[in-house]
């Protein structure tokens, strides 16, 4: 079995968030088949392993390969294809007006911008549900996961309710003329997959793909949020994970708007209610957390629930600012991804790092503040949680686990001087970007060797997704972003008199 | 006189916060001498200027060059010449930490990353006292300026209080040894410029630079800020640049404790002083301005004061967000900045006005947002009139104006498809970066062309550069580091009461 020795100025072995992080200067991790043997210093280990094979050249960083914690694919945004920005709820069917893209070559440039930003597992829900087409879309994303060799924790998202308003549809729809409200019902039919559906493509993924025989796939469950599921279909599902021994992934308290929707209905924030139908658990993860309240924070601690941090799209999509310092003050795991809405349009993980290190300094020397050590947990060791691959498989280089790595410009990041004083992991996060990663690494494979792709045809699949697009828009596509444009002010109007939360909450405040 | 035509695929003559920004499709701008002659439909201007040298490919996007509206130079940031982030009031203090660098080339590596991110003038504040060099580093920055051709609102910054506290600093430093105390007051003395001496080199550079006869030159005073100078200087200081007709600028509410320090003094916010000394006029532009309140807003109104939005620094120095959809709203002349802090700790104002789109995006479906229009019209117009260059002069590529412009490469923007029903603006703020900067053009010469500087030797500048640091640091920095360390405990007891103004302004809010 051949030991590779991967070498840099710096090692990140193991973030930790109480800022006791792991930093090697001139080292190296050796591994065997992906697997890590050990890390330490490099001359040691030189002499330890004489005929290793030696990547990087000594003046790199070298750390764990990241996870991003919440993807929905379109390596061409949402943007790109014809979706402005907007509130979470105008905005979500604007992704009708979405052109659409063949799904292998789409997955292939998510992944091309994905490992370009230095990730190496992705939480990855498919979202767009066209019935009839989920299943093969699933089999083509998971096909471009595998050629590319990133890992991936899979789910289909699930939704039989609350399609247009957080509340029974037919109160928006009757308030329309009835042409577009019949145009709207058609828009819900074609999105609909009935439970039965799901449940046995879901329990097929994850027969295809079992836990003790690949580390590179899991499949998850997913609900698509507590308000987008009954009750009842939430509490089957927790129950068909449990028994199966895989994960759930489901969107929570996005915007004001959803807290509002379970507070109406039950007099309980969303996350009580998951709490009090026995939804929670150690295998379950949370996107967004950003109307959480501290007894919800604290009901996520004692369960165990993973929260993937998304500020970027939390900003874009206009539903504020996660309380992300109490998540870390009470315990919860946090994990950080782009939710294919990243603040420069691109998936950069290392931008979305920085971005919240940023975001989290509320104003007053006495307040805490959200710090790179903490950042770098919640885009390694905290993504490891999150996708259920575990923090025994992946997320930080020590012996045992899967050799995920990835190696960034330091030369750049530090040009032209770094002082001496300064925590090198402080430098890291505000200054990496995408653009510094070299090489990356999954289970001792290189995918990324010196900018150059391994794994994915980069030419073709440009090539490809060029050719499919230099056509004339199609007219159905007309149809589809005026019908988003003719709800919008319905849905403006049936949510006017609900008012944000009166408890202040770690997000904006207007000035009044 | 020969005229140049310079072309893209869209032309942004003219950037409008109320959403009517003109954008040409296929455009171009005739340009003689320097003087933007007539912009129109590329054909036609072909036609009509048939010997024209023609700039850029056609596919490009052209748009007026970008006026960086806060800045203090740092080319090298603070941060890597070892200051890390902190809240305002301790980080000042560790900027005595930062390792010096010989000024022009300091400028000049600073001018490089200003036109890398398309800027052609600058808001430039020499903030960087060390008593006896204030004036050949003036005269360095200066000289750095006209060799790079980027035009300069050039100003010292000047203080005469409060140089470790808002109040007098007797107060903090009775409360420590007394070795400390007088090691303090060693670098107080150190940084003190005699208001006399201040008030003459400003002088004397209005008479070396008059605006009749420069029109890259723009001479200002600069109190630092209300509470760093006492009313009597400051009402000298505006006084004198009344009858001088030049402009000042001036650091105002950047952090919650300097408007507390105000009110404890006076019962006013600092904007309702300097408002009754007569201070604020139409050529006074205030940095920051986070902790406004609306009657602040409604005096900066009246008065035509322009306000310099640093959305990054704001966040990095824990001092928030600034209400600047209420300074829209008021009608207030606004800019942008990057205060030498950006997220990207690389100064690119692309990304700076990506940012304040994201950041001023209060969560509801009814609230306003800061649009992409305005976030244009903050970098273009909004600082021509910050740094009293004037709309007249810069700012916009319309007839008579100075040719200050820059081309982008919308082909990598725009990759690989953008739909049709996008505003280009909003997919131009939403993912153009300083990389996409392509040429530069100020006053008709290409200063960035097609990526290569043509005014400054970059190669020589980061070869000094790297050879000046190259020596281990000095051991005087080690004990300025300790002693902002040392300070730091007291500053933050000293300001254990000063508790964030309780009405409800427009920043962050910790969950309680």
């Amino acid at each position: 079995m051949a030991t590779t020795l991967t070498r840099g100025k710096y090692v990140l072995t193991r973030a930790d968030p109480g800022g006791q992080s792991v930093v090697l200067t001139d080292g190296a991790v050796a591994q065997t088949d992906g697997e890590i043997v050990v890390a330490g210093d490099y001359a040691d280990l030189r002499a330890r392993f004489p005929d290793a094979e030696v990547v990087g050249n000594g003046r790199q960083f070298l750390m764990p390969g990241l996870v991003n914690a919440h993807h929905h694919g379109r390596g061409l945004s949402g943007l790109l294809l014809g979706q402005p920005d907007g509130g979470l709820e105008t905005w979500i069917n604007h992704s009708w007006g979405r052109r659409p893209v063949e799904p292998y070559a789409m997955m292939a440039l998510t992944l091309m911008n994905l490992i370009r930003s230095g990730v190496t597992t992705v939480m990855f829900n498919q979202s767009a549900a066209v019935r009839g087409m989920v299943w093969d879309e699933a089999q083509a994303n998971l096909r471009a996961f595998r050629d590319a060799g990133v890992r991936v924790a899979f789910s289909l998202a699930f939704k039989n309710q609350c399609y247009l308003i957080y509340g029974d549809d037919e109160d928006v729809l009757r308030r329309m003329p009835s042409d577009l409200a019949d145009s709207l019902r058609g828009m819900i039919q074609g999105a609909t997959i009935p439970t039965e559906d799901y449940l046995s493509m879901t329990a097929d993924l994850i027969r295809e793909y079992p836990a003790d025989a690949t580390d590179m796939v899991r499949v998850l469950y997913s609900p698509q949020s507590y308000h987008w599921a009954d009750e009842e279909t939430l509490g089957r599902m927790a129950e068909l994970a449990r028994r199966a021994d895989v994960g759930i992934h489901t969107h929570a308290v996005e915007s004001f708007y959803q807290r509002l929707y379970a507070e109406r209905l039950h007099g309980q924030t969303p996350i009580r209610r998951l709490y009090e139908i026995g939804f929670l658990g150690p295998k379950v993860s949370l996107a967004h957390g950003v109307w959480l309240t501290r007894d919800d924070i604290a009901l996520l601690a004692e369960t165990g629930v993973s929260v993937s941090h998304n500020p970027s799209s939390n900003l874009r999509l206009r539903s504020g600012v996660a309380p992300v310092l109490e998540m870390h003050r009470q315990n919860v795991r946090v994990a950080i991804g782009t939710d294919s809405t990243s603040i420069n349009d691109d998936d950069d993980l290392f931008q979305e790092m920085a971005l919240a290190v940023r975001l989290h300094r509320p104003p007053g020397l006495a307040e805490p503040h959200l710090t790179s050590h903490q950042a770098l947990h919640m885009a390694t060791l905290g993504g490891a949680y999150e996708t259920t691959f575990g923090e025994g498989l992946i997320g930080s280089l020590e012996p045992g686990k899967r050799a995920d790595m990835l190696l960034l410009d330091w030369d750049r990041i530090s040009s032209p001087y770094v002082a001496e004083n300064l925590d090198v992991l402080d430098v890291l996060v505000a200054r990496a970007r995408a653009a510094d990663v070299e090489t990356v690494i999954v289970g001792g494979k290189t995918i990324l060797d010196n900018r150059e792709f391994r794994t994915i045809p980069t030419e073709d699949v440009l090539r490809a997704v060029r050719e499919e697009l230099s056509t004339p828009e199609p007219e159905e596509l007309t149809r589809r972003r005026s019908l988003a444009s003719s709800l919008e002010p319905y849905l403006r109007d049936y949510y006017a008199d609900w008012a944000a939360p009166a408890d202040p909450m770690y997000h904006y405040q207007s000035l009044t």
